[in-house]
């Protein structure tokens, strides 16, 4: 394959953003957290079988600014199996301290990381060292943990109760809680769509600290992967799962990012 | 009730939607089509159970600009049932010959037209008298033709074969035949979800000549009355349902507005 070319940052991305970046004074017991995704019209990351590229080239661009400006990118498992995604920054001239740490949410232990592109990665000097965060009950191979460890990665393994919701999910408060401890004030959440959908919930949004999230001109279709928050209701009556405000919108070719905050209502 | 304030729109409306609003020249056979709704961003109409008032003040008097640009307004039976919609254009100074033609797709003959709001704009004169496409062999109460035709309305009925496909809808083929012959050159279909849903279909999409999307920053959650169109497969591989071309977005208030194109691959 040929190399693919660099991306370019459209000049203003940085200033369209900049509201919405992580301020520097923030809750040393929760990082700031930038819930991030891409979808077409009908809200779908992609199909079920395939990655399937939404968004074009200057959205890319700006994803990777992004992740410059947060320490780190946490996504779950399921994405990490699927899509095997780098997690580092692309744009030229970043260096390894401003890459951010890749964080993989895997509760119960499904990721390889020793045959990942992130760990790979992290061998060459081209991001940092994935931290994984899982249950303290969760076993994993120990060459697993053996090539973590040899690009000085780890696991955080968080307490088995009550850590995790009716689901199986770990609770955000005790991630939350966990990276702070590990000195994270920033993350940037890519998703996949239980992540996402978990972070919408009534108990998790106020967790959200901005949202950026692009739109591509295409509907993929029913039955594909699907940012779908659960109903939310208030006295018995169907209310929105959550509203936005300070919302900018911006065109990247013939996509849009839409920056927001959570309104607390 | 207090009257509401009159829509304002922003002066440079026009000219953003220029390029998409339907062309003078025009096909004799098939009416320019213009489908466009709102929806937040997990894709959702509104709430199952009542209208959810989704967008706000600025892309609301970008809707009814939109209306006056065109001959006709078409929605389906569902939504006018639901919402009982008023389907006239409410800017300030619109003339009844500058009112959009209200026409409801009523194959089984659910809308009660004599009670309708639409109706009673007709009778005011603050509207055009609204037509009913139905089927021949569906029958609707004297009373009801007789409404519609005391405000110079009327049933547009089509042959019950082969005009509709296999879940009972009319075909859209018929619809755009039986629009061009009643002198229809231009129709911009609101809704409801499923004749928005039927529209995306691989054998209709090609009769949408623009899309004009409205996205509010809100997700509304699982269970709502979705833009959600059926899966599509080439070759046995999921492909998007369609993707458009031309694209422009802007931002309206919170809300941001698409126009563009159907691509025609």
């Amino acid at each position: 394959m040929p190399p693919k070319p660099p991306l370019v940052l459209p000049p203003d991305v940085p200033s369209y953003l900049s509201p919405f970046l992580p301020s520097l004074i923030t809750s040393p017991s929760s990082p700031f957290l930038t819930l991030t995704y891409a979808t077409s019209l009908d809200s779908a990351l992609s199909f079920l079988d395939s990655q399937t590229p939404l968004s074009g080239p200057e959205t890319k661009a700006m994803t990777h600014y992004l992740r410059t400006k947060h320490q780190a990118i946490l996504i779950g498992a399921n994405t990490a199996v699927i899509d095997d995604p780098a997690l580092n920054a692309r744009l030229p001239e970043t260096t390894l301290s401003s890459q951010p740490r890749p964080i993989i949410l895997d509760p119960r232990g499904r990721w390889d990381v020793s045959r990942s592109q992130v760990l790979a990665l992290a061998r060459a000097g081209r991001g940092k060292a994935p931290w994984v965060i899982t249950r303290k009950a969760t076993s994993v191979p120990p060459e697993w943990e053996a090539a973590l460890q040899g690009v000085g990665g780890q696991y955080i393994r968080l307490a088995s109760s009550p850590d995790i919701d009716d689901r199986g999910r770990i609770k955000w408060r005790d991630i939350m809680s966990a990276l702070a401890e590990c000195g994270i004030e920033s993350v940037m959440v890519e998703g996949g769509a239980s992540v996402i959908n978990g972070l919408l919930a009534p108990e998790n949004i106020n967790f959200v600290g901005a949202v950026v999230v692009t739109l591509a001109p295409v509907w993929l279709g029913e039955g594909g992967v699907a940012v779908a928050p659960g109903a939310r209701h208030n006295k018995g009556v169907r209310v929105p799962v959550a509203r936005l405000k300070d919302v900018v919108w911006r065109q990247f070719g013939q996509d849009v990012v839409m920056c927001g905050r959570v309104r607390g209502d």
